[in-house]
């Protein structure tokens, strides 16, 4: 007997003890880092509002209860008596039944009323069915991509939970090594902004945190080759682990597919789908561009298989010797600070990935208080000795000024805009400017993936700002749901009545300018000096945007069949500052004296050489910490 | 056809056109870092004195010529015209014919006569019968260790030459990596003494440099489990460096072949043969302590079978993009700096291995010219703030004195000595001292090891210090052939007469008075009061020396037969410093300080964790480099 089925078997035994004799246990199994129990008698275990939670803490594990199959009454029974008990105001819009596992996952608009308070609806449902249900929400604006990844999954079901029971022997098994130590290696993003990637290792664990590329240069990926990475196998990782979405750190992870690694990702659940967008897009860019990609979107499905999903706040086991806690980063939907907890108390590392400090309008601010840590891998994008941002409340006023005034002699507004993350903060303010008539009601459409980028946005509120998640929730007033917003889903056709029509904004990717329809946007806007173009991310050097920014108004633009052509600008172009995802260097320094408890060690990553090197030596200084600027490549021991 | 096999015959290409048109090349291959060229013509080759020379120097090779097997003249005819070019004053003591690559090993009790002015003997003897001579010393003092070496070596001859030929092609294998970096990546003897182990890496090259025990710390053993060092497979590294023989850096070297490591180990001639004798001594001391060894003697015959000598200065192609060059350590017999140069000009480590930086009556100072050098991983044993040494002229006199003093009051001495260097050293004090009448003539006997590892520096007087090696070359007095040293090979009988004789010195093993035939003196000696113990080398934590020399005089003997009792201690304990094979502090500043050129990073290693950080901190503030005291198992990146 291996020492996994030894362990299932205690764990059984513990169960039964504290379950109510009336109650059977037939099976106890590991699917990924949960502990599934699998019982006879559904209903009576339901019955008891407590057991479940009671459980999990006596056996410090993630537990879901599920009728042994056998118990199970009809689907079709069954459905009835479902439907009965969930109030219609919930909006049940799909009931999927699961025979092998007892399972129902029912999707709803009011994902609420199905769980009723505290999870009575829930239980209510199995004492009356015996199946366990699992409640999903209805994406508000149609989502393709929700909707892609949820029926992958249905189809890919049994596969998947073969998948997870296999990693959840490898996560539970039994320690081997005698020795202590804690490591970390980089990759990628040191001295750079790209290519995130880390190695976190102990002897017994080896966990990958980020697999990013580095836009703007082309073939400079993560030093994926050597030893300590996959050098050995990509199947000697544990663990994938990935802090968010933007393609700097997630868009090589489906190579890791490709190289033969079959085990799982951890991330929060909008970042998959998320993660999913992007690296099709990633791959469709590629194609466009006559690059050969990396990997097909074959390796995307199997990295969207092996994700299992992570709440803000939820402890789990990852390892024998390591558990995840991922803590809300504010970057953007679903992005994380990674908290390593290793060994039984020995040592705590967290990741920032990306982080913003202050409260922005979508998302409350990163969260950096830990019941341990010892060593912070801190990114520095702004940590530049002069890396300030303006205000947002500054910079959304100059926004409405420069809206007002070109609405005022009939132009249109364009603003160039990632799709994820800054397109929804500028929808908040929009929606907000002309609810309060800071700025007059007119159209906004948006183009490119901003809308499905925004339909994610809603399927997940628990991500979003508290007040903002509470409007979406109890006053069924979902600001991007406006009626102002317009999705260009028309192509060229529609852009052209729109060019031909009133005053009214665009938001429209790619945000530098790079490609797109805002190259569209560009020929139809462009000769017109009422126009106005607004940049309000960042620019990198090397693109078309930071060009433009800089004054640049002739503009080689390829049109159909490649005939090339040039584009003279008439419109203005302004630049409004303040909307970045990222902390400045105030917030960098904020979170840092904030935390609690405060860290050991900081490794400053994921900026500029100066910008690392400018905050690496301000944190000394001002908290007397040990501080580093590692290259790419260095390991650093802790413990 | 391979990369190798195009460059080979590129190379025949060159050679040809080099060497007169009679002479015909037959082959040209690689073994190890060598290119052999065979020739029909070795007679020919042989006449022009400065073929060779030219030829390695416009291929930047190592070259070794060799005739065709089919011109070769019978071995029987070759022999009598060779003992005839030899003068007898040469000494030959064994002719050794090898039809498979027409090479004749001579061994003579003067090499130098065999090769004659510049090589003329040699090219005379190639000349007469075609046959490449090779020649080595005969030991003047017998060694079973060289002679088993020798023996060993002789018999697998035919193996080791596949092996040679193995390892040529790797070394000259085709460049892959597209990428640059160098990193060193510390196993061992980082903020500690004993298991001395790294590894170098770039993108296409893995070298270990040592890999050695932790004297009294059983079970602390280098990090090779690491992906970085054998994770991915003992043989994904290309070779093994080796400094020196001492255990503390040698020790488990065999231990990789037993993991299916079967690549080269690079070292000294006289390197190999002491750490031959190391290891063996080592698995010897393991089994009589009742501890199962870390691997068999089998392991040992493979690391000789696969060790390449390296002659100090000589510039050796070790992997596609590495270069060795190993210096005079002057820390022990063969000991090295090791300096590798990386890429065509990229970057350049030293490793400085166990130093000496003055000169010492056996050796020269250690070496700190380089061509170039931008890091220095240094040893730092003595790095401590307050590690001054004794002068040894000072030293010297006060043992000349202990001894004179013994002598006067009828009592013998008795000295604690490693086996390897200090006893010799100690050997030449000595036969000075009587030689010049600073203390009277008496028997020195030799016991433990040190016989033989004494007669292993006789076998290697290049490798001695430059005005010791001309008196054992030019004036026949090599003093370590004194009539006053015994070597005690009668066992207890022999110790029992000496016991009972007249005033005398001896010197044995072990130096730390942790086991061995010192154990036997103790009970002989230690009951008289008229007689000395004096202690000369660094007494660990621990051991039996370090308490004699605190003041224990009860000492607790296991006798025959295993029965216990106690010894009271009667006689005198003296100790006398300065005769460490290390550099003191200041030393290893002036090793720094007059290093040339003076590099930019210095990794403190080997030594104490208060030593190294001192000592980092010491270069820091001295000479404003960039210094470390790293860590084990961390990871530190040049380019």
């Amino acid at each position: 007997m291996s020492s996994v089925e030894r362990q299932l078997d205690d764990l059984q035994a513990e169960i039964e003890a504290e379950v109510p004799g009336d109650i059977t246990i037939s099976d106890v199994t590991y699917e990924g880092p949960e502990l599934v129990v699998y019982t006879r008698d559904p209903k009576e275990f339901a019955s008891d509002g407590d057991l479940v939670r009671r459980l999990a803490s006596k056996l410090r594990k993630r537990i879901t209860v599920r009728p042994d199959p056998d118990v199970l009454s009809h689907p079709r029974d069954a459905e009835e008596q479902v439907r009965k008990i969930i109030p219609d105001e919930a909006g049940v819009t799909d009931l999927d039944f699961h025979a092998d596992t007892g399972e129902i996952v029912i999707e709803a608009e009011k994902p609420g009323m199905v769980i009723g308070r505290h999870g009575s609806t829930l239980r209510e449902i199995t004492q009356a069915v015996g199946w366990t249900p699992e409640v999903v929400r209805t994406p508000p604006i149609e989502s393709s991509t929700v909707s892609n990844v949820r029926n992958f999954l249905k189809q890919e079901r049994d596969e998947r939970r073969d998948v997870l029971e296999r990693i959840g022997r490898q996560i539970h098994r039994e320690e081997m090594a005698d020795d202590e130590w804690v490591r970390v290696t980089t990759l990628g993003c040191c001295r750079e902004v790209g290519r995130a990637s880390f190695i976190l290792s102990t002897p017994e664990t080896r966990v990958l945190i980020d697999c990013g590329d580095k836009p703007g240069a082309e073939g400079e990926v993560p030093y994926l080759q050597v030893p300590e990475a996959l050098g050995a196998g990509a199947n000697t990782i544990d663990a994938v682990v990935l802090t968010h979405a933007h393609l700097d750190h997630s868009a090589l992870i489906p190579l890791l597919f490709k190289y033969g690694y079959d085990g799982p990702v951890y991330c929060t659940e909008p970042t998959r789908d998320l993660m999913g967008l992007l690296q099709l897009d990633y791959l469709d860019v590629a194609a466009k561009e006559g690059r050969a990609p990396p990997y097909e979107s074959e390796q995307v499905r199997e990295t969207i298989k092996h994700t299992i999903p992570i709440e803000y706040g939820d402890v789990t086991d990852i390892a024998p010797d390591m558990k995840l806690t991922m803590h809300n980063a504010g970057h953007i939907l679903g992005s994380a600070v990674c908290h390593f907890h290793i060994g039984d108390g020995l040592y705590n590392v967290a990741f920032s990935g990306d982080i913003h400090y202050d409260d922005t309008r979508l998302f409350n601010g990163a969260v950096n208080e830990f019941p341990r840590v010892e060593t912070l891998v801190m990114e520095s994008t702004y940590g530049g000795r002069n890396d300030y941002q303006t205000d947002q409340e500054d910079s959304e006023r100059k926004l409405k000024e420069v809206i007002n005034e070109t609405y005022e002699r009939d132009g249109k507004v364009v603003i160039p805009a990632f799709a994820v993350g800054r397109s929804q903060e500028l929808m908040l303010v929009l929606e907000e400017a002309m609810r309060t008539g800071d700025i007059p009601e007119m159209p906004v459409h948006l183009d490119g993936m901003i809308w499905e980028a925004t339909a994610i946005h809603t399927t997940y509120p628990e991500y979003l700002r508290d007040d903002l998640r509470d409007r979406i929730f109890h006053d069924d007033e979902n600001p991007f749901l406006a009626e102002q917003f317009n999705h260009i889903d028309g192509g060229e056709e529609e852009r052209q009545e729109v060019a031909d029509g009133d005053p009214c904004i665009v938001l429209s990717t790619s945000g530098m300018v790079t490609g797109g329809p805002i190259m569209s946007w560009l020929r139809h806007f462009g000769s017109d000096p009422d126009n106005r173009m607004v940049f309000v991310g960042y620019q990198a050097q090397g693109t078309l945007g930071r060009r433009i920014q800089n004054g640049w108004d002739e503009i080689p633009m390829s049109g159909d069949r490649s005939r090339s052509s040039t584009l003279t600008l008439e419109m203005d172009v302004e630049t409004v500052d303040g909307f970045s995802g990222h902390a400045d260097r105030q917030g960098l320094e904020n979170f840092v004296r904030t935390m609690n408890p405060r860290p050991e060690k900081v490794l400053c990553v994921h900026g500029d050489e100066s910008s690392v090197q400018d905050f690496s030596s301000a944190l000394y200084h001002e908290f007397n910490m040990r501080t580093f600027a590692p290259k790419n490549l260095e390991t650093f021991r802790f413990e």
